[in-house]
């Protein structure tokens, strides 16, 4: 799958390409009829909410479920990245988010090189982060929010906020997502 | 300000109508400029958010501040109500909620009438909410959401929470809600 010279522009202008429905309803099935296993895999494998047995994040599905497996593997995957980048890819994180209903925490703002940086100890920003929505995203179910054109920014001094989740994440000041923001025309981009 | 035959179909079938740029950018304008004044007084006036000074909700302001008085009183605040109702309207609660960025904490599903009953003693759900939007509200900045029709269930159990914010609120049960957003459809509205 070749990138065209506009998803090129715009994927440099606004710092995010979307593909509508590059998997099939079926396909998705497939991945989302495993994921209740997924989750009651031990503490090892899945971050819980606070106080709660909601799962947060499981991680590293693609090393013991064979959907997502295949699907770290899939050529729709990662030939749009390879062919962005020009180089082969190797995996460096593989999450599922639970986002559950009504017992789901907060995500601060935050780039996720912050933690590869910081935690993984990634030697330079050149990663891109691959994201497969399970159920449909809208306004309405705790959608990831982008600001365009942030990315312009570079890396960005993070914090290490240790409290306010479960999870431990590395976030940036809210001073400058605002001046982002606002950069940005006050248009966010929910994904 | 009278209601039409079409708003009133509206009302009947969602629960709630909307009127866009019914004040004017002038008049919201006066509005918002004395709420920071009216977030510095004291506690008995402002609720605010868990271990931080960002105010939740002002309360009372029309007892207090001209620009609100007037809005209190406002016929294009209070005629479409006493024309949808039939009948002449007093103040039962007054309210300025912040909805800080970053700092604002959640609001969990319920009904006003809730609180009404359980705190305030109201003898019948004969009631109605006025909100104006004092910012523009996008799907972006923590709008209020509502679920069509949900109000054909009319008053609903509920439990009073006393954890999860710094405010008590009489809420309602998640299963609920649940099915209340399928029957609509999945389709909530954010307002």
């Amino acid at each position: 799958m070749k990138i065209t010279p506009e998803q090129r522009n715009s994927f440099d202008k606004d710092g995010y390409l979307f593909f509508p429905s590059l998997f099939s309803p079926e396909e998705i099935q497939n991945l989302l009829a495993v994921v209740p296993e997924l989750y009651q895999r031990r503490e090892e494998y899945n971050v819980r909410e606070k106080g709660s047995d909601a799962v947060r994040t499981n991680f590293a599905a693609h090393l013991y479920s064979k959907p997502f497996a295949k699907l770290a593997r899939h050529p729709r995957m990662i030939k749009p990245v390879e062919d962005l980048l020009g180089e082969h890819l190797y995996m460096h994180q593989f999450k599922i988010n639970g986002k559950m209903a009504f017992e789901g925490d907060v995500w601060q703002w935050h780039q996720d090189y912050g933690t590869w940086v910081n935690d993984d100890l990634m030697p330079k920003e050149r990663a891109m982060n691959i994201a497969i929505f399970l159920d449909e995203v809208t306004e309405f179910n705790g959608p990831l929010l982008f600001i365009p054109g942030s990315h312009k920014k570079g890396v960005i001094e993070s914090k290490h906020d240790l409290t306010t989740t479960s999870y431990p994440l590395w976030t940036l000041d809210n001073n400058l997502i605002s001046q982002l923001v606002s950069r940005a025309g006050g248009k966010m981009v929910d994904r």
